[in-house]
């Protein structure tokens, strides 16, 4: 949605939001934006105007935590982020590949406009925590490095979550992931999306009775979609992730247990 | 000049550059930048159109190193930069001091939207040196602090230039600045700003000439005024700074010598 809120706060006269690009039909030029895994469903995604408009892919959780490495990203212009690669959001640091040499030189441009460049300080830490975990996959045995040691901690977290919602389905219900082969790890594996997409079986304002039992969760209507959905960090500290879901199957009890 | 560039790059709705101030005259609202000290030639600036618009004031060289603090800056918004403080441009940290509630939140939300709010690395280190300033204040003897070291050294740098260039009158020109009562120094000094405005008597493309003699400077017209001007970094390292020295002393040298 920062998207959304960049380009209408903005107002620049280059362009404007047009919203869902499931119901843009209009003629001539135009920008898809493609998050995939999806932000806030986790879901894998691809273009769907496909009448020749510019495409950005934005693969912010593009990882081996949280999803399978399917194949190679192949797309014109292709955005990435530190932020949910490592965690470390706060360093601000982004990276793009791009096929066309004038789109990134406007890109380059745009960002030394914006913010005169990027902070010394990010780029040094930035430079050194990547080098760790180059050198960390080249000692590589598989098992304990980096991204595999963070799908453990989230598919752990996944089981959790899942073992609450599937003994409470008259009440919350989750998308179902594909298992893919991750040409990363060179196997099967599961998807384990940075947020749960939660829904109320019951239609109910979720973020509302998630919020009578101190959850707070982002509604769905901040997605362009239904109260009935809420997104819900599946990337918090152990503490406060293990009080979500104590506070989650006391809101699934009081709110009528469906066994 | 980044004003004049991200306001065209953007080509937002909500505004456009109507360029200099001296020679705006059109009706309704406008905004007005105040750059003081100003870039590129040092002076000190007021506002000039005064039809009741928006003022932002630029504080970005007014520090006692440059300048004699001769007030308490008392504007609407007045914008500074940790880099013109200290040096410590790449950290990318500035702050603003705004008066009216509804404009600092917006001016919130813009960093948020386009950067999604500013490095904690740099955060960190810009606090830290902030200290470590503060400290030695505290501790002030006041010939020995970091503004009246950084004044010496840039007195030193303006002194050493303006024997070249009073010995070639009739080749280069400099700006002459009021000494004047600084507050913070609680005395009269001078003024020693970041950039030199320097003149070619001769109506010459000053440099292009300097180029000649491998000294690499910005034109007057990327400033918007003639070629037989330009700017030139007092800021550079010592080394770097006297090989200036030299070679503006051979140019002067093979442009002839007025003596």
């Amino acid at each position: 949605m920062s998207f959304k809120e960049e380009v209408e706060f903005l107002r620049s006269r280059l362009y404007k939001w047009e919203g869902d690009a499931n119901t843009f039909h209009k003629e001539g030029p135009y920008i898809e934006v493609v998050t995939s895994p999806s932000n806030p469903d986790g879901t894998i995604r691809r273009a769907v105007v496909n009448r020749g408009g510019k495409l950005i892919h934005d693969l912010a959780y593009y990882w081996p935590q949280y999803t399978p490495i399917t194949g190679a990203a192949d797309h014109d212009i292709i955005l990435f982020t530190f932020s949910k690669c490592t965690g470390h959001a706060g360093s601000r640091i982004g990276w793009a590949i791009v096929k066309d040499e004038q789109v990134a030189s406007k890109m380059t441009k745009f960002i030394e406009l914006s913010s005169i460049g990027v902070s010394k300080e990010s780029q040094l830490r930035a430079a050194k925590i990547l080098e760790a975990l180059n050198d960390g996959l080249e000692n590589d045995t598989r098992s304990d490095n980096f991204f595999e040691y963070g799908r453990r901690i989230m598919a752990e977290r996944w089981e959790k979550l899942r073992k609450i919602v599937e003994s409470s389905s008259k009440i919350f219900g989750l998308l179902e992931y594909p298992d893919e082969f991750c040409n990363f790890s060179k196997g099967i594996t599961g998807s384990y999306p940075a947020f749960a997409w939660l829904e109320s079986k019951k239609n109910e304002d979720i973020a509302n009775l998630l919020g009578a039992h101190k959850m707070l969760t982002r509604t769905g209507t901040r997605f362009g979609t239904e109260s009935k959905y809420v997104r819900i960090s599946m990337m918090s500290r152990d503490e406060v992730f293990n009080l979500f879901l104590e506070r989650l199957a006391a809101a699934k009890a009081s709110n009528g247990n469906d066994h």
